[in-house]
């Protein structure tokens, strides 16, 4: 690769406008020339011969492991981190400090059916659960959902366990919008749940497969209900759980676990690595992942991928030679699964700088074969992104389309954070079928990511930062 | 499901032309309407609810299990999926008589570089090769691939193994390109050494990754030259066997293993089952997939996967309640992995009969999340396919590209058996990224393809049946 490195610059520098290919797009120009055809084949080309994503994603999941908010690994993920994006020629690497929760699982928790000789159930606690307190134990009632909810009163639920067992429509071909659409049974449920004078819940665990893995997961207490304890349950034993009440008529459960919230936050970090850019060094265009994971597997697709991923950006940007104009800003942020801190310090102290941001990316869905991008934006700056897609597709980027950019990056767009107006936002979109099968669980492991759909994903955001880099006039018209 | 059928019975059948989103192709009215809309969600939504692709692979991998030509087990999986398709809704299910070879692979092969303690290398005999009659002993020479080979004379060759090293192109973002590139060096390599004297060879493992599986497959002897024995080694061990030549200067080289051709060919079947058609019953759409495999792994991806789809798409027919208008007509061939005798027979005997094919598709890239159809058709055909982008895209498919389609129904299109000149073929084209991962070797196993994934292109064959049937009549103009 190093031998084409000196043109591939000159050419870079070269020419604002295209003249190859140009199309009318609108009133615009279109937006690609034949140095971008080039430039982009470099990048693909680095990243599936010379690719360090994989290899980075096996230290990171294998050395250090699984690294929730406030623990030795999370912090020795930080450091690691920033040793080699430093080797990356990065102009400044540094880090921004983030106070956050810490919530700790304790011991393995135990949750059964009552009975002569009890059905224990797979499960874990949901983060950010109180615990149950020594062992809880009360009746169980099953509803589908928390709209189900709304169907019972008081009476009903008053001293029980509340089991959500709404399952992920598997008819979705997106699985994240199935994830979406039932994703507040986990989140909510307990308040909702307490509400009616519940004692404890059972979720049902959010995958589209039939498993033996509880999948864990955000969930938050509503100010002015009581906090009652929270789980989750592997699908296969929802599915158990379900049938044994049904031929029961009722069922007795016992939760016992001792997860807690430390009672001062803990002080972390975001890391941040930048290259100045040439022209516009005032203007920021940011690019992340969230380096926690759950304190399950190795948070190998969440978010393993993404970190190791932009970090390769930074990489292929030297390896390729990309100078970019404006400044491009790596973000790894702390905290994505259990209070979102990092992304919300990011913008809050964007804000306070009042940094200019042309745009935010986030890979944040695992490290699948990419598909295209998710963007959160105007109509016409949709456009002018989707126009890249016959440069893009002989790489397999075909999808272009409005949606939902990401966790961390979403805080920048709040009102009273937004320093841009014309600031938008996307999020890396790959093949979404295999996420839920590992999200949040022990399944989440270096073993289950592919190394040339791991590649291709860090070079796919590798070239949508260099052209929103080379192209960004475009979007802040 | 059932509930919709009725009603979707009656939609299909009310109207050729469509009446909402007509656009303008060519000369060419655009080919689908809001019917199509309903009737394609109606196959996706059974597949990913009701699907039976991932059980009925269960089944054939684990336990009929892998299935070469000749074997108790291709029989076994001949008949246990006639008595599965006969339970779908099918007109007419039959075998029809194939002539094949049987090849026999003896006892694990023994391959080492010679020296004090040897180093055992991990391989395997190429399909269709001949024993090395007890051991074989010879000095190795490496060439980087079939061109490499014409650099040098029978003066450095002559007695020797050649060690054809050329590896698949990474940077080939479609892997099968990669494939096609070096897959030569397999199918050709012993006879094309064996005019410069070589006594045997080994071939470097057809896949992208570094592992330690030997990935078989076929190879062919040209008449005329010596036959000498061929096997593949991982792709580990042939950089550790290049790294041992560079550093040694020279290495010898023991091959020893019994596999051998049958005298005698065997007499084995394709599979056909059929839904004959209500207005055209003559014309047919003939979709299919290879029953055979090699005989390492399970055959999962290579081709159980398009088995069961092909199967699936049957039940998903019948489950969605849509009656063709010209036969649809599935084929599971015998014998692709090492003679393609099933696709050859199942043509000529089409010739013979003066059968009329509008289409014929084959599904046999693995069983992964389907992205569209490679399409070997005139540009016209292409571009009436690609117009149903639209209706499609929601589901992942978008790549509707001129291509090869596929081994078996090749035969169809050459000259002396085509019976239509309008016939057109095509292949399914999941993403390709895995698929040399598992390709021909002991990994190729169920544990390896992903429910979701399988269940899409089941649906996906479905689906574009569902459509060429419906709209014939623009391809045969």
């Amino acid at each position: 690769m190093k031998l084409r490195n000196n043109w591939i610059i000159l050419l870079v520098g070269f020419t604002h406008v295209a003249s190859a290919q140009v199309e009318v797009l609108g009133e615009r120009e279109k937006t690609y020339d034949t140095v971008d055809s080039l430039v982009v084949r470099s990048v693909f080309d680095e990243a599936l011969i010379n690719g360090k994503s994989y290899n980075q994603l096996n230290y990171l999941c294998k050395v250090i492991g699984k690294r929730i908010t406030g623990s030795q690994q999370a912090e020795d993920a930080l450091e690691w981190a920033q040793k080699e994006v430093e080797r990356y020629g990065t102009d400044r690497v540094y880090m921004q400090s983030v106070e956050a929760e810490h919530w700790i699982r304790g011991d393995k928790e135990r949750v059964s059916i009552d009975g002569d000789r009890g059905i224990s159930l797979k499960s874990c606690a949901l983060g950010g659960s109180v615990s149950t307190n020594g062992p809880l134990q009360a009746q169980v009632i099953e509803v589908k959902g928390m709209e189900d909810l709304k169907n019972y009163n008081v009476g009903d639920i008053k001293g029980k366990i509340v089991f959500y067992n709404e399952p992920m429509d598997k008819k979705k071909i997106n699985t994240f919008e199935a994830y979406g659409a039932c994703v507040s049974q986990r989140y909510s449920g307990a308040s909702e749940a307490a509400k009616y004078g519940a004692v404890g819940v059972l979720v049902r665990s959010l995958t589209t497969l039939t498993d033996d893995f509880p999948h864990t997961g955000s969930m938050g207490y509503t100010s002015g209900t009581s906090k009652i304890p929270a789980a989750s349950i592997s699908t296969r034993d929802a599915d158990i759980l379900s049938q044994y009440i049904a031929d029961s008529g009722t069922a007795n459960i016992t939760m016992n676990f001792n997860c807690y919230t430390a009672e001062n936050p803990v002080t972390t970090h975001n890391l941040i690595a930048e290259i100045t850019g040439s022209e516009n060094p005032e203007q920021i265009i940011v690019f992340g992942a969230h380096i926690d994971s759950w304190d399950k597997g190795e948070g190998a697709h969440d978010d393993g991928a993404g970190t190791v991923q932009c970090m390769e950006v930074l990489r292929l940007f030297r390896e390729v030679g990309i100078r970019p104009r404006n400044t491009i800003r790596m973000v790894l942020y702390m905290n994505e699964e259990n209070g979102n801190r990092g992304g919300k310090t990011y913008a809050h102290r964007a804000k306070l700088a009042n940094e200019s941001h042309i745009c935010a990316i986030e890979s944040d869905r695992g490290g699948f074969s990419p598909r295209g991008f998710s963007i959160d934006a105007t109509s016409d700056q949709v456009a002018h992104v989707a126009s890249w897609e016959g440069l893009l597709e002989e790489y397999g980027l075909h999808f272009f389309k409005k949606g939902y950019s990401g966790v961390d990056i979403g805080p920048l767009k709040n009102k009273e954070n937004q320093v841009d107006s014309n600031l938008f936002l996307m999020g890396l979109y790959p093949d979404p079928q295999r996420y839920f099968d590992y999200h949040h669980s022990d399944d989440d492991v270096f073993e289950n990511v592919n190394q040339r759909e791991l590649e291709l994903g860090g070079a796919s955001m590798a070239t949508m930062v260099y052209l929103v880099d080379k192209y960004w006039y475009l979007f802040s018209r």
